[in-house]
């Protein structure tokens, strides 16, 4: 054995720790728990007899082409289907081929960005909360990061401005601004298209990329459908992430980035070098299944359920919270934030939770600053079966008027 | 746009350069091109039908489980059925699941291990030649290579101790010595266990890690199988790292680090933000393929198909290859490596190799210092299919001979 690893660490595997949250959530996982901690797509939406029947297929018809290593770039059918039948004509996204890169799912994306543009010691801005994978990809490269408080539709661009400027005095500038426009992790949270113009503008102004993130954008239950920040532009100012994960299924490990071409070409290089290439089989498996047409019928009762969830998460709350605990309702997604009064912490309270068989995550794990939000709490409802939904919500509230 | 990408590239992304080697790849492509480039195995290894089949069962009786996100760990079946049936009872290493990680494939072992320990300007200590996809893991995260040259029982233990006190005299460590033991990429030599003992020995004298790839272990076509570095030692001085691409098939993407807890443990953390978890699809393919104990006899068949092109290949080198050429002629694996006399240069003859629409990958590709190597040259044999080895043997010497 070497005589002592921990001289040997890089700095970011030193700044490396086990996540709490982690820890927690296997807590979370015995099966009397109700859990709306983690992120987890309900597997009734799993279109499992349609993805066996496009198996035996592919396994039938181009078994050699799925089981072969694949190109760096991804599936070219795959990278079609994507441009050509949805993000060009459906998103007017002024895109090809060679601006969209198949990764192993989103996380791989987050991971890679940050690899070609983070060097120690470099800010990123983020909303105050965001998506904890993105803190850690980012992290992990020793990215600073940069919070930006949230209102009502997301990010605030006065209080960006402000920063921006004082960075740009401090002659300093952030590598990108991170953004979950539609249906934010952990917030629930969409912004309105006049709140992106105004960040979009606050990018170019102070020549800076914007990173979209937008694993949920096709969940939307009501309300308007806002244009995506990359379409907004359509000028190389943006970068945009999309996944399978949560509209199809995660286990199939696939993501993409769009972005110019001068990015995309990195991605490449850098992807080449952590993976080779995204899993063939499942890629081509997604493509067949987009080309047959099947994703549209399938997603609509996906959003279905989850709007029923989300109701039925919404009624429960108005029916058993009590006074003092208010929460976002969102218009799509599969998350939605609460606060508590601010007295009160939901990681002092999040055994007594597990005691009563429930279970969350907590809020401040969100904030680029861990010292804030310590009365706020994360809500999963795409996971739970609708039949425990209120009696989850029951117990929650319970543990919160017990320690008000 | 951004005013000026070029300026907020990472260090990292500033060395990335499209690899010369895969831009001459794309050209051996064509179908009328006999390619001993690439590193592929044949198609006709694939178990098609048995896959068919488990996948098939898979779907019918675990698909919740499979599309649903997986732990970053990896599938605990397949770990188990690597440790409890593979490694620890036929390799005599002594570890648990708790030592082996899932990765996607063995290129993210390469990219998570360099992460955990290597920070810009550390040293790692590399063979002349050595596989590239290794080069260019460790370089994506700054570090220098240093090369220690080969001979016939791979990385010479004379220099490597030279070096070693070398950098020690200068208050120099490197962070691992990075060794293909069995059928080395791209050389074909396999280290007896006298030069494993003398290495590791040194490793321990002067308190360094090594880093074991094994891709190709398991095509073994004669010749005694030597233990692992990590058997040898079984006490935490070396990682190792396997696959499944060359023994069942590269499409699945899944490979695996073996090492010590506090090893594996960062290796967890720096997956979790890398890309969450491997395919947990195709890891339960894998671990239900094994279960049905399919595996060993097709790897008969696969070993077997890959003796004969060995064989055609070396029948045919000494049929037309003229004098002055020389090879290795390897025990096992896929590749074989080939030197031209001094003055000639594998580079330059590599396009009058196309117009013979015959194709290698260059040497020097593999040399850390790129500046040696110019007269080698790899070629593959698993690939191509066995009616046509002859002739691309022939093309080839016929390229060599009219360029002496």
């Amino acid at each position: 054995m070497i005589s002592d690893l921990k001289q040997i660490w890089s700095e970011s595997a030193q700044g490396m720790q086990r996540s709490v949250i982690r820890e927690l959530l296997k807590l979370t996982s015995q099966p009397d728990i109700i859990s709306f901690a983690g992120g987890l797509p309900s597997p009734h939406t799993f279109p499992k007899k349609a993805l066996k029947e496009v198996m035996c297929e592919i396994m039938d018809n181009e078994a050699n082409f799925v089981l072969q290593y694949g190109t760096t770039e991804g599936d070219q059918l795959l990278r079609e289907r994507l441009v050509d039948h949805q993000y060009r004509p459906n998103e007017g996204m002024d895109i090809t081929t060679e601006n969209l890169i198949i990764t192993t799912a989103s996380q791989q994306a987050l991971d890679l960005i940050a690899k070609i543009f983070v060097n120690r010691g470099d800010k990123i801005i983020v909303g105050l909360p965001t998506y904890l994978g993105g803190l850690s990809a980012f992290r992990a490269y020793g990215a600073e990061m940069v919070g930006i408080e949230l209102d009502d539709n997301g990010m605030r661009a006065d209080l960006l401005e402000d920063k921006l400027e004082e960075m740009k005095k401090a002659g300093e500038k952030p590598k990108f601004i991170y953004v979950i426009p539609d249906f934010q992790n952990p917030t629930g949270i969409t912004m309105d298209e006049e709140r992106r113009k105004k960040i979009l503008a606050l990018a170019k102004k102070y020549d800076v990329l914007i990173l979209e993130d937008s694993p949920y954008r096709e969940i939307r239950f009501e309300g308007e459908h806002q244009k995506t920040f990359f379409a907004l532009d359509n000028d190389g100012q943006v970068i945009t992430i999309g996944t399978f994960s949560k509209i199809l299924c995660p286990g199939f490990r696939i993501g993409w980035v769009i972005a110019d071409t001068k990015i995309t070409n990195k991605i490449v290089m850098a992807k080449q070098a952590a993976d080779l290439c995204t899993t063939p089989f499942t890629q081509r498996i997604a493509a067949r299944y987009l080309q047959k047409g099947l994703m549209s019928e399938q997603l609509k009762g996906t959003v279905a359920l989850y709007k029923q969830k989300r109701n039925i998460m919404i009624e429960s709350f108005e029916k058993y919270m009590p006074e003092g605990v208010s929460w976002v309702k969102p218009e799509g997604g599969l998350f939605l934030f609460m606060h508590l009064p601010e007295h009160m912490d939901s990681e002092k309270l999040f055994m007594k939770a597990l005691e009563q068989k429930v279970a969350y995550v907590i809020g401040s794990a969100f904030y680029a600053d861990n010292s804030i939000g310590k009365n706020t709490l994360r809500i999963n409802f795409s996971y739970v079966d609708k039949d425990k939904l209120e009696e989850g919500v029951k117990r929650l509230a319970k543990v919160f008027r017990d320690n008000m």
